[in-house]
């Protein structure tokens, strides 16, 4: 008897930048091919589209020449998407950083490549993947969130996804913190991302930086506080400059805010923060833990562990190979 | 051969002001017996259990006459009680309102009947009553929100109580929702709790009757700000008061910002309101639907349904009896 051969099943993660795309064997013992390339969302959906089918081709040769198999013992491919979206049509409803609207993007991608596809969306995926091979491996009640332009999360309930009575679960950037407080893109009043956003960060940073005129933090921007980023002011908070740390320690009083109501609600075993705030380090992590001490019951306290993602651009696609799993089968990370 | 008889089971539920237990049909399809009776924790915990385990026999004894079912057909006793606690143990950790700490609930009453016993947090057993033969029967994902003195909770995770990693998950109540606001008495600031429990509603409305001279709520309460109770604000509201429909109307404000978090966040199909507010009536629910959608995700507004409970005084015992089926078999609500 021949050995047994390894099945493959590829993940994609679209966003707004990046397209990333990997491939992975089922067990998800190791990432294969991965690679990035922009979306250039501007080109418009079939380009974008396109460029996705080449890159699932792309890393399937590379894959099938690295070890062997051949083109049947790929299962599939699983997409990560930012939504609102339908999982079980496989549609993005409305994607507001592409510009596209009810795309069917599954179909798209399963047509031409004629692989079973799945769709879920991005957030969930890279949660799924720091609680499949990252720094959540293992464990059974899990919350991401990732901190980038916006904020996003996704739950981990039992070892699966949780996704809620209409595929919005997890929205956690849009938990309300200050109920008379600032404006989110979304409408709504002080919701998280409204304040701990990568965007809100770089907001916040300038306020503080009016009327200064030295720093590390203002150098770093040339004096032009336009141009100051959220990852200006991490590294600036690492470097010692007081004002970047202060807006770093508010941020994670209104993380803390968020997470330590998390922990009231869903107890869960660890928080994965994701996202460029992990460049903070312990200048977020350590006011971060307190604040969350501080604002939640300690018996959920003691029971869960803060960690930054271990996975990185990889998350979403490690996801995306997990929820094909899920979709196609039975998988939990426990 | 005979026609297969019933099988029952005694549900329990403990609360600070009163004892409620009753019988039911493993099917759930009737309630049989249900007796209240005043908890009188100052007697301390002997004589509360030996209270509790005289009204399970009189329940059994009724039972059996209404029914002739032998002892045998009774499979056990599900209890819900204050927490924090543990379920494994069966030990409440500590009761503030009943002044108990580490106590063997569940093996006192397992001991004295006979009668397998499971314990569960009291919130927790409510939610699960109406999701089972209540408000929101058949439902798979479930937020049961309890305003009484406090704001309990308790979730449905397609059809099961999710517990969390420590015995906590649910504490709705303490869901920061202004992070620089009004101190909890669990020591956090701007919890849900601080702002819309029943105790927070009257002390509210004695703020916005200072200096007032007339109106319902003044005569409701003889002129005397202390003796303003929630119940007279929510009976004030419903017959015009306008500072009791002001201070009804903010709760909704407040509850909607929780309520609303919890909707981006988990995506329930129904979110049960219960406890004493369901006085209030439309003049809560009306204002609070429209917080809601102005808060959360369209999608997550659509697939939700905002109802009051339905089995009022019984929810607990009901639910302790699905928690006895859920901790000793399998079961769920759809």
């Amino acid at each position: 008897m021949s050995p047994k051969r390894s099945n493959y099943i590829i993940g994609v993660d679209l966003g707004g930048t990046n397209i990333v795309v990997g491939a992975m064997p089922e067990d998800g013992s190791r990432e294969i091919a991965f690679r990035s390339s922009p979306t250039r969302a501007s080109e418009g959906e079939d380009s974008v589209v396109e460029r996705m089918i080449q890159m699932i081709e792309d890393v399937i040769a590379v894959t099938m020449a690295e070890t062997g198999a051949p083109r049947e013992n790929f299962l599939g491919v699983g997409v990560g998407a930012p939504g609102p979206l339908d999982r079980e049509l496989g549609v993005i409803i409305t994607a507001p950083n592409l510009g596209w609207k009810m795309f069917p993007l599954r179909d798209r991608i399963q047509d031409a490549t004629g692989l079973k596809t799945t769709l879920d969306n991005d957030a969930n995926c890279a949660t799924m993947g720091e609680a499949w091979t990252g720094a959540a491996k293992g464990a059974k009640n899990v919350i991401g969130v990732t901190i980038g332009t916006g904020i996003g999360g996704g739950i981990i309930i039992d070892g699966r996804l949780y996704h809620g009575s209409s595929d919005v679960a997890g929205e956690i950037g849009h938990m309300t913190i200050d109920s008379t407080g600032r404006r989110c893109g979304c409408g709504n009043y002080g919701c998280l991302e409204a304040y701990a956003s990568g965007t809100a960060i770089a907001e916040r940073a300038r306020e503080a930086l009016a009327g200064e005129t030295e720093g590390v933090l203002l150098t770093m921007c040339e004096g032009q506080l336009p141009k100051v980023t959220a990852q200006m002011v991490y590294k600036a908070a690492n470097e010692g400059d007081l004002i970047a740390i202060d807006v770093v320690r508010e941020t994670a009083r209104f993380l803390g805010a968020g997470i330590g109501a998390l922990l009231n609600v869903l107890n869960p075993e660890v928080v994965v923060l994701a996202g460029g705030v992990v460049n903070a380090g312990e200048a977020l992590f350590a006011p971060l833990k307190v604040e969350i001490r501080r604002r939640a019951f300690a018996p959920a306290v003691d029971a869960c562990r803060i960690v930054p993602g271990m996975l990185g651009g990889s998350a979403g696609v490690v996801g995306a190979v997990a929820a094909f799993k899920a979709q196609t089968g039975t998988f939990a990370t426990s």
